[in-house]
Order: structure tokens, then C-alpha cells, then sequence
């Protein structure tokens, strides 16, 4: 008999009639000889009405506050499943964060989980046959206060269940049916992988594959929680999350991504002096702007250096802010940010024992005459910042000379 | 210092302004020197709509799930509750019952409090400086399983909070400015009371007066609450409700009643024998009929017997239905409904004491020319039912017989 772990997100819930499909599903994976965990979020659009309610009442909400009105999403939607599976003739019982005991630290909106207490309780209702539902996205502290995982936080809260019982897989179910090689929107050849392995999943999340958190992933890939990715409204086999297995050679780039909506900032006759990178990044950071590919060149003689890196374009604003923050520091700076940038990237855990991949990459771009502005590598990653106006042309590209539209052996 | 719980229901925290303005009310009481804690209601229409959903589900949910999905309604009014009194820049921290401590039995809907195991926690955040609010109308058993206390819930949690935290008084914010002497929309002089003793409200809440229901005016009697009924909209003093004091002579009638919709069962021609009236009302009982204010008459011989009762009209059918039922058994009855029937009422814990009541009350109706169909006493309450179309008459003689709109010395 398995165990499986079943997670539903909030347009999996809109409505009644989603509500009764998905508790079909969890029903047929219990008929067919498992014992079954369904995590939910919040029906589609109810957090945003919470959001709506609290700013009605303040335009600065404490963050406990807004966790204990926005963990009722889940609530109500455990509740509402669990009513369906009855509907239907079985055994449910809904559990909130707090009745599992999922034990959190205290940090309010972004908490992360320390530990599942009533395992047992769990277990022991799924030994009577009834289907668990609990509630994602919501925990507890010591103090039984109510706190949320923040983004990602019902994958997670799922990944977790799966690694504290044991379950041989942890289904998230989506509006898309698995993960491609490429997004399909943009390669009409992209194929549906039948697996990747986590470190790739996690490259693809960061380079803008908004399928899973990487959060949760990176939790699937600690406790070795299979992570099956698939379609809430097709049967369709999707796509699997598991740890590096022995036919790793075989395929040596898995997929290849495009992240659009980037600028590039450039800080050029930065007086080098130690602790720089330290002094820079923190000003950065401290705006909230996300920064990715740093290069740092010092120049001949080591009094100036020059340092890039890649922001989303939406942080433009705020960057200015911490450079003209730091010219005030570092005279003799200046500043320069390019905008209208993409970046390909190929994702590959066959990469490290496989070379010759960033120049069949770069070869792949010439081909298509497109400019390759900066270029960036990492074990399992080779990225190419690209005008943004060639970053469509760019991903075709790279995903036709890797033949990733062939089926893998 | 005191210590007040105040307690604001559905339709004093409809919006975001009547929520600010119950919020003001709280700093308020805290600003004359006293450590508040608030217990809420689920804002008005909140709970019609998690029902909706439910039945939008399932024709039968489950009575465990259900508490579950209707305990959201006031983790929502918390929230939103603590964010407008820290938007109006003071401390305040809101609980649900489970953080309470609210522990329960087990029977989800209509669940009875067993104890309030968090006092501490709630001493403690009062003492810090917080305005602490609570989640009315639910607890947990004691496997954390989410229980709802049924009708009157909200109040029920306000006075066993009151009781268990010492408070000087509870306050129960409404949409009426406190108790009167009869209905006013139906007797002109009617008079706002400055108190009424816990039995008589008890009275007066069976016999219709809406404004709190009688198992939270029970437990505040049990544990000598005093309970303070006031508008939300003015600051207009209320009505106490209060143990019976020395000065209880000075006021026979306190207040006077109409119950209007009833029917009258009568049971005629009863074979008389032992258990007669357990058979009868055991299955009047099991159709859900409630039957008040019984007379059973033996004939001469003994060999028959006449029995009547009276019954919401409401549930007239459910009554010939166990009529029926009974029929089968009770060879020889016969039954007979009246209906359009009202009932007025006298109530005062003064009556105790006083002879004449009854006979005052028989002649103010007599004087108006309504025609007493049954009457009824108890220790401190008269009755007479009386034909529907007499009732507002009825009620506006006995209020003025009794001088109810003179001020009580």
C-alpha cells in the first residue's frame, strides 16, 4: 500500500465543481491502494479578498495580524474539501497547520517549518481510511501562534508532509501538465520531460520556470522527496523531481529558459579598497533589488575595478537610489544601467562531465546572429544576457542545436 | 485599574468604519483606566456565506467540518479587529478560541465550554498594555478538533471570559440601547431599564425579547457577571444585568412580554394511564416541536384525560404528525390545533413576594376587552395566551396597568 501526498493550489479550488474533481482524484488514488495526504491552498481569489479587507482597515497591517486573517483561506478550503470527499461517499478529515502540529519559527508571512509534531494523528486517521486534508501555507509557533510559509508555502508545507511520512510521492497539481524543455509559448517544438533531476529543477525555478517554488524544491531534494509535477485537469503522466540517478550521462543539457525583463547595471572606475563587493551589495540589497551574475574586473595597476550585474527591470528605480547612495562613498564611480535585456540559459546536471556546452551554445546564438552581451556559467548552467528583442529568436536557437524537442533514451 | 470584556456581534462590525468605531470604543475603556478584551462576532453576512459555500458542496455537511469552516468568520473579525486599533496607534493582540485555550466537548455545532486553560496568556498581553481580542462563538476539544458553541455563542464566550478573568463587567454592544419594559415598537411607553435581575431576563429572553440569548445570561448568573446590554451607535447607558439585590420590593413587575405566531395542541379524550405524558411529549420531542406552558386535566373517573400544550406555529405539521403517530396508540384521542394565538407576559422577581399579580393582569385585560384563551404561572412570571389580533392590545393594557413607564424608585 503507498502513500501519497497530494497538493492542490487555489485554481485547482475556484469553484465548486474544481473542488468535487479534485476530491475525485484523491479519491481514485485511494481506491487504487494508497493512503492519501491532500494539501490546499486558498481558493483562487480569496486571499486576495482578505488582502483587500485588511487594507480597508490600514495601509500598514501587522504581520501577525495579516497571518492569522489570511491562514482562514486554507481553512476554508480544507473544510470545503473535505465535505466534497464526503459528498462522495468516503472518509475525510480536515486538519489546519495548527492541528499538525507544523511547528514554525516566528517570522510572520515568510515562517519556516522547524518540525510536524502530530505525524501520528496523521497517520492514524489515514489507518482508519480516511483521506487527510490539511491546510498549506500555515503553521504554528511555540506560542500557538498562527504563521505563513510566504511564497511557495503550500508546495512546501506538501514537500514537507511527504518527507515527514514517508509518502513515495509528492503530486502537485497545476495548470500546466509537467515541465518542458522549454516554454512552449515561445518553442513550438518544447517537450514535456518525463523527469528532471532537482538541481535542475531549482536552476529552471530561478531562471523564470514558475511551476514550483525553489524553496520547496530544494526541500524534496533534502529529504529525497519525489515530486511528481502534473496537470489538475488531464489524466496525462507529468513530469517527475527526483535525485540524480546513474543514466545522468545520457542527457547533458535538460532544458533551456528564458528570462525576460532585465537590465544590466554597470559601476564603472570603482575604487578598489577591500570589503568593496561587501560595501556595494549590501547598499543593493537593502533597496530589495535581486541581483544575479556579478563580474568584477580590476583594472591594470588595481586602483579602479569595474562591476556588473544582471537586475530585473522593475528594480531600476531603486537601484539608482543605492548608486547615487554610493557615489557618495566610492568617488569617481560611475554608473551605468542598460536596459532591454533577456538572458538564455541551458540547464543541464550532465554538464559536469560533459564540456564543449557553452561554445555549442554560443555557436548555436551566432547562428542565429544574436549578440551575446554577457555571459555567465555555473556547474549546470550556461546563461547569455541578449537584447530583449532577440531573446525569443535566442531560445529557439539554443533549444534546436541541444535537440531537446528529441525524446531522450 | 478594571477589567473589561466588551463583545461587538456581526452587524457593529458590518465594515470597515463600524469596525474602527468598535475599535474606538475598545481604546476608549482603555483610556478610563481599564485593561479591555474584546470578543467578536464574524462580521455581518460572513457566516451566510461560508454556509452558502458549504451547500454549494454538499446537501449534508458534515457537523465537524462544518465548525471548521464557520470558525474562520471570526478569526477574520480578530484580525481586522487588532489592525484598527493599531492603526489608531495602540497595542493590541488577537486570539482565536484554540489560542485561548476555550476547551470544549466534543459536539461540534452546539459544543458546551469546559474551561478557559490560557488566562494566563490573556493576563499577560493585558498587562503588557495590549488590548486583547477574542474570537467568540468557538473553542477546541481536546484534540484540537475546532468546535462552534451553537446559538448565542459570541455572548456565551464574552461572559465565561468575563466569569474566568474576574472582569468587572461584560459589556454586550448591540443594535438595541439596552432592555425595555415591552417591545417599544409595539408599546410607546415603553421604558429603557436601568437593570434587570438575571431570572428575569431569563424569562424575558424565552419569551422573546432577541437581545441575548439565555444560555450566556445562565452562565453570567452562575458566575455573577454583570452584564452590561448597550447600543453600538451611542454612548447611551444600557441595562445591567445583575443578581437580585435588597431592594427587590420596590418593583413587582419588571417588564412584560408578547410571543406572537404560537398554536395551541389540544389532546382530547387521552386514555389515562401511567407514563401518559412521557409517551406523548417523548414523541413530540422527536419531531422537534417545543411545547411550553402544558396542562393536563384527569375527568372524573379517571379513565380519560384532556392534555394541552403550546407550539410555535411553525410547527404546526411536525405536531399533526406526531398527533398521528400517537393516534395509533392512544386509542380514542382526538386532537385539536388552534391556531393564530399569541401569548403576553408579566415578568418580576418581585412577584415572589407579592400576591395580585395575576389577578391585576386578568383585570387590565378584561378592561380592554381581550379574552384570555389559558393562562399559565411560574414563580415569577404571568401568562396569558390570547387570540393573535389581541396581542399588541394585551400587551399595551398589562404594560400600563403594571405603571411600567414610571421610572422605578
Amino acid at each position: 500500500m503507498g502513500l501519497i501526498v497530494q497538493k492542490f493550489g487555489g485554481t485547482s479550488l475556484a469553484n465548486a465543481e474544481k473542488i468535487h474533481r479534485a476530491a475525485r482524484r484523491a479519491i481514485r488514488a485511494q481506491l487504487d491502494d494508497n493512503r492519501v495526504v491532500v494539501v490546499v491552498s486558498a481558493m483562487d481569489k480569496t486571499t486576495d479578498e482578505l488582502v483587500d479587507l485588511a487594507y480597508q482597515i490600514t495601509d500598514r497591517p501587522s504581520r501577525r495580524e495579516m497571518d492569522q486573517l489570511l491562514a482562514t483561506g486554507e481553512q476554508i478550503s480544507i473544510a470545503l474539501m473535505a465535505m466534497a470527499i464526503h459528498h462522495a461517499g468516503h472518509d475525510a478529515i480536515s486538519l489546519t497547520g495548527g492541528q499538525i502540529g507544523l511547528r514554525t519559527d516566528r517570522a510572520f508571512g515568510r515562517a519556516r517549518i522547524r518540525e510536524i509534531t502530530e505525524r501520528g494523528r496523521i497517520l492514524s486517521q489515514l489507518k482508519q481510511g480516511s483521506i487527510v486534508i490539511v491546510a498549506g501555507f500555515q503553521g504554528v509557533d511555540e506560542a500557538l501562534n498562527i504563521t505563513t510559509l510566504g511564497r511557495g508555502g503550500s508546495d512546501t508545507t506538501a514537500v514537507a508532509l511527504a518527507a515527514s511520512l514517508g509518502a513515495d510521492v509528492c503530486e502537485i497539481y497545476t495548470d500546466v501538465d509537467g515541465i518542458y524543455s522549454a516554454d512552449p509559448r515561445i518553442v513550438p517544438g518544447a517537450r514535456k520531460l518525463n523527469f528532471v533531476f532537482y538541481d535542475e529543477m531549482l536552476e529552471l525555478a530561478s531562471l523564470g520556470a514558475q511551476v514550483m517554488h525553489s524553496r520547496s524544491i530544494e526541500l524534496g531534494k533534502n529529504y529525497d522527496v519525489t515530486i511528481h509535477v502534473r496537470s489538475s485537469y488531464t489524466d496525462a503522466k507529468g513530469t517527475d523531481i527526483v535525485k540524480v540517478s546513474s543514466d545522468l550521462e545520457q542527457v547533458i543539457v535538460r532544458g533551456a529558459a528564458l528570462k525576460k525583463d532585465l537590465a544590466r547595471v554597470e559601476l564603472v572606475g570603482v575604487p578598489n579598497r577591500p570589503g568593496l563587493a561587501s560595501e556595494i551589495f549590501s547598499q543593493v540589497a537593502k533597496r530589495g533589488v535581486i541581483v544575479d551574475d556579478i563580474i568584477q574586473v580590476v583594472h591594470e595597476g588595481g586602483a579602479t575595478a569595474d562591476m556588473s550585474f544582471t537586475i530585473e527591470a522593475a528594480d531600476k528605480e531603486q537601484a539608482e537610489v543605492a548608486g547615487a547612495e554610493l557615489g557618495k562613498e566610492l568617488t569617481g564611480m560611475r554608473m551605468i544601467i542598460k536596459e532591454n535585456l533577456a538572458k538564455v540559459s541551458v540547464v543541464g546536471v550532465g554538464m559536469r562531465t560533459h564540456t564543449g556546452v557553452a561554445s555549442r551554445m554560443f555557436e548555436a546564438l551566432h547562428q542565429a546572429d544574436v549578440n551575446i552581451e554577457n555571459i555567465s556559467t555555473s556547474e549546470i548552467v550556461v546563461s547569455c544576457v541578449v537584447k530583449a528583442v532577440d531573446g525569443e529568436k535566442a531560445l529557439r536557437a539554443v533549444h534546436a542545436a541541444f535537440e531537446l524537442d528529441q525524446e531522450s533514451k
